[in-house]
């Protein structure tokens, strides 16, 4: 049921990502992400969660919200916040992240956004490659209206949106909604609905 | 891929939950809650979304954040949110909900926490069940630590918790992330990992 998997990490990328026209951005550090896709990192097997923003400020509130959850009055009180905020990583940019994730080798950097990608990989497919041999998986998320198109542009390996079932086709969850789906999605096997699909 | 399903809500509950300790509580309405279960929601096809709390003031609250995001500028600014937050109905409890929902006969209560219990249904059941004719189905979530032993022991079906793969078997996510992955898993079919499982 839950064979091995390559080593991966979670990144919460601020900077560069898009705002609602398209242009690069920085966003600002948002609480309730460190502590929701940390937990949901911790669940579903992830090594670390990078916090990647290049500001000095933002990455030094990350360290003290960390710090509190860890070591401080709120780690020692919520034994299982603690585990999930000592996975938190503050990066500098994605290099970064990446370079910290591959210590003995490059780590490959896997990216999603809500929009669809020519060349993009089907969820089963991308679980069956995360559960073959390989480098260390960088899985990066975008804040804001989702990375910017360098990021997606030097990528190895573009992850298929989530799509729901709404009549609409509606496709704007949350970041930390999309990022817990998809570690379920990569990291989890799947029974078939019934033997006929 | 994408067969009918029974008409289906979600419901966050904030009393009777429990604390740490397990004595019942009310909790505080979270502004994020709102925006990203509802998000969820629409994305998987769910008719509504209600907040349950007994405290009038919270429920005026909720109705002030929906208006904003609705008919006030929020909704004017952002289409996507207003969709979203269109399907929030506050209500005073359960029972108004499934009332609510069953408008032409009662509602079944679904419930889920992160604790197993005897009788639970697998998520592939849960799934087939909510693809075969029936009542509309009601999928209540709890805020602290899960809804009450009677909220619990009143419930139609108990559907399985998500458990992940992490090594500690962690078992903490947050009701935000945990809403989001089992509305995927209940109202999505499922590709198998490969032909042998």
């Amino acid at each position: 049921m839950r064979g091995r998997l390559r080593t991966f990490g979670v990144a919460l990328v601020h900077h560069p990502v898009k705002n609602r026209q398209g242009a690069a951005i920085a966003t600002a550090i948002t609480n309730l992400d460190l502590h929701d896709i940390s937990r949901s990192a911790l669940t579903f097997g992830a090594q670390c969660f990078f916090i990647v923003h290049p500001v000095h400020a933002q990455r030094a509130m990350v360290e003290r919200l960390v710090e509190h959850w860890t070591i401080g009055p709120g780690g020692r009180r919520v034994e299982d916040r603690r585990q999930a905020m000592s996975m938190i990583r503050p990066a500098h940019d994605l290099d970064e992240a990446l370079r910290e994730l591959g210590s003995e080798g490059p780590a490959e950097l896997w990216v999603t956004s809500a929009e669809g990608r020519a060349g993009e990989l089907a969820h089963d497919e991308a679980r069956r490659r995360l559960a073959e041999p390989g480098p260390p998986v960088l899985l990066a998320f975008g804040t804001g209206w989702g990375l910017s198109d360098a990021c997606m542009a030097r990528a190895d390996v573009h992850v298929a949106p989530v799509v729901g079932r709404g009549q609409s086709g509606y496709n704007h969850l949350s970041v930390r909604a999309a990022a817990a789906i998809l570690l379920d999605r990569l990291t989890m096997d799947r029974s078939p609905f019934d033997g006929s699909r």
